[in-house]
């Protein structure tokens, strides 16, 4: 990587090219919304977006990279929110306090992740891989909740309900219009995780 | 398929084959575990069961389902146990229900799973794979609920727990020595996930 890329900016053929990586996200959307996901190319990704593939890869390792690039950040956020939570909180409340503090970050990507969620839900291999990362992201919180000294199995169950109940909250706060508050809907989904648990 | 293969025998070259399937399963988890599973190929597992690659391909399409071909069954009796549990139990009970209605099943392939567990730990894709495949059964038990009149997200949390449930459960059975009896630790897992709800 070079020192242009680690700041943001790009400098394909000696040209700067403004915001490249919001361009090729946008093509690639359009591109698998308009064709499918299997039919769509690099090089035509690139080509919508004006840019050469060479600015693609830099950006992307492939063409699937451009729906799952936010996973790894995702993570990290929730991991750094879950090993700042007060020592006192129990497992699952712990896990609810990180998810809604990432909940903020979603407001503004409405619209990216309505429109990533109908490509995904069109394509088996895409759906895989949505599952496998949500998979990572539930290891990655019963890891962080056996640092703050949670044994198994709780911490593995805390996390996997709290990736459960963060799926059915995804989804709602997707399929609702009018601003709706990703946050709002995570707490009304413990409560009914809770009401469920308990045989109501 | 021929209805000698619906009765469960095999015919290659016009000899019978007592237990193919057996040996071919034997043969296969013996050298995933010896040379790994990436290493092996359907000719050696073939060659190892002392049979040939057209009696393979008449048990299993591929090496890997070699693996997951119980899924499918596993699927179908939860789905049905879930369809028959009484229709006054609440989604989670029913979930239960059904899970301990298979688990008596399992006691005879405590090896099996053991072995088989092993080699899919060693392996990220197998362990994807395994991690799909349990999305799919929370899929179904979710539908069979959705069957039973149970509402989302309702129906998919309680489907989810069921699925975590059974995870954590079937983990610790395997790792277990001296005939542990998985609707026992299914309980105890369940009790665990209601405390853990619970904020305890």
């Amino acid at each position: 990587m070079s020192t242009t890329d680690i700041i943001g900016y790009d400098w394909p053929m000696g040209r700067w090219e403004p915001n490249a990586r919001g361009r090729l996200v946008e093509a690639a959307l359009e591109l698998y919304s308009d064709r499918g996901y299997d039919q769509t190319t690099v090089a035509e990704i690139a080509k919508r977006a004006g840019l050469t593939e060479r600015t693609f890869f830099r950006h992307f390792t492939d063409k699937r990279e451009v729906l799952f690039s936010g996973a790894g950040e995702l993570q990290q956020q929730l991991v750094h929110a879950l090993d700042n939570a007060p020592d006192s909180l129990p497992s699952i409340e712990a896990i609810s306090l990180a998810l809604e503090a990432v909940a903020g970050g979603f407001s503004e990507r409405h619209e990216f992740a309505r429109r990533r969620q109908t490509i995904i839900a069109e394509n088996a291999e895409l759906a895989e891989r949505e599952r496998i990362k949500l998979g990572s992201l539930a290891f990655a919180l019963a890891e962080a909740l056996r640092r703050r000294g949670v044994s198994d199995p709780a911490a593995t169950l805390a996390a996997e309900m709290g990736i459960a109940v963060f799926r059915v909250a995804f989804e709602r706060w997707i399929n609702e219009t009018n601003e709706p508050d990703l946050s709002h809907i995570l707490r009304v989904s413990f409560d009914q995780l809770k009401a469920v648990t308990a045989g109501k």
